[in-house]
């Protein structure tokens, strides 16, 4: 096969499998080409793959050598993303009643889910990250968003058990807006010791929510290595009782009869 | 830019966002190149995405020509896929109390969620579908690795309707396996009249709750074009009351004595 043809289908393969170890051989015999072509569609891949801002193709040296897709996205380009993000949440018809905020239709869209996870993956690409745990519902997709880029599977926690998920082992937790008393049930089978975990939500206020995570998660011995929240609100009033998280975005005012959203970058800088 | 280089960032493009139309000039523009060398890196691309099993590239000719990537994949490849799936499902490890089978390992690797949305969103490719619908909470990540190929947004109906969404539609209907009354509820700002909508989920018995979404959906007048399912129950004592689906998978047997799961591939081919 012609380099141009082998470019395109590797430039497919790693975009499909971050962070799966591939040894040259293994490509040369697919597109029967030289070990030493495959290098060189190697080194071209890596090059754009940095200028174009999607991270980065790691070699390993040795006879056990061989190469991986790290999904990595620069700083400047999640800010961008993030900034459109917090203009599009400006927008007053999204506030309801109560002072929530609508956001359903952001986390529809494929696209803004799927940048979203990119930025969560990149900052915690070096945690060593076994598995993404989220609470449902609204965190599920946000996820899968992240765990696609970290190739590692995703287990959800949810507030009622289920009979199709068999035995469970179940926590109650204070809410931390509502002050109410909240179950949240796991799986047995889901998660195994010792694993590293990285806790993903849509939305966070006191942090009740994702403090029951961690609480749950330690009756598996797991480790939690990383929170991500897409939105945190800014709540004077409340005490957080998580403090160790990274937002995209904070809101830090909905003013009902001013009719006005206040949205800023989160601490994710 | 060099060709090489240029294939590796349009390739990177094409799968990031399918079914977007692109014009030539702006490829053209963006990586420095004549209109006619552009045009020769999208012959390459589209014969290698055919060569892979990964869709095609529509161009579009005249004036407002341009370019426009279609994920599909050849029902071949599905086979293969769907056959695997069957082989790890009939894992008589997975069986649960009351003849249930454990699935959430499989829906929490998001290599495997990606590959059964391929597989629909190929089927469904040519109905113009504008929206997936789902209801909480596993056929979540199914939906939305579909929507991510049609590069439409996802619309959640939910058991319990939510502050956080504002005012709603919602509708009761009867379960078809428990007989209970259940209710289920849409936001109402979340689907547009007149839409043309795909149904995914995880599961289906006799399809009760698939039927209360078509008729939760015809209180906003939508189009239910397709419904898919990832398995569904083969139950020869239950009348299905619905009738025009796709399955991958059907289970047919869970013998909970003989610690025995009969699986086979669903109606999609």
């Amino acid at each position: 096969m012609k380099r141009s043809g082998r470019l395109v289908a590797i430039t497919n393969y790693f975009l499909e499998n971050p962070r799966v170890h591939k040894n040259l051989p293994s490509f040369a015999e697919k597109y029967k080409a030289a070990k030493a072509s495959i290098s060189e569609d190697l080194d071209i891949i890596d090059q754009m793959f940095r200028a174009e801002g999607l991270g980065h193709l790691k070699r390993i040296a040795g006879s056990a050598g061989g190469v991986m897709y790290i999904p990595e996205s620069p700083m400047e380009k999640g800010m961008e993303f993030v900034d459109q993000l917090c203009e599009r949440l400006k927008d007053p018809d999204r506030i309801l009643p109560g002072g929530y905020l609508y956001m359903s239709d952001l986390l529809g869209e494929p696209h803004t889910v799927r940048e979203i996870g990119r930025i969560f993956a990149s900052n915690f690409s070096k945690l060593d990250i076994d598995v993404v745990v989220t609470v449902a519902t609204k965190g599920i997709p946000l996820a899968y968003a992240v765990a696609s880029f970290l190739n590692v599977p995703v287990v959800i926690v949810r507030r009622d058990p289920k009979v199709t998920e068999g035995s469970s082992v179940s926590i109650n937790y204070v809410s931390g807006s509502s002050r109410k008393i909240q179950t949240m049930v796991l799986p047995k089978r889901s998660l195994e010791e010792g694993s590293n975990v990285c806790i993903i939500d849509d939305f966070m206020k006191a942090g009740g929510t994702i403090n029951g995570m961690v609480s749950l998660l330690k009756e598996f011995n797991t480790n939690v290595k990383a929170i991500g929240v897409l939105a945190e609100a800014d709540d004077e009033e409340e005490e957080r009782v998580v403090n160790d998280y990274m937002s995209l975005v904070k809101i830090s005012n909905v003013d009902i009869k001013e009719n006005f959203i206040s949205v800023q970058r989160g601490n994710f800088i």
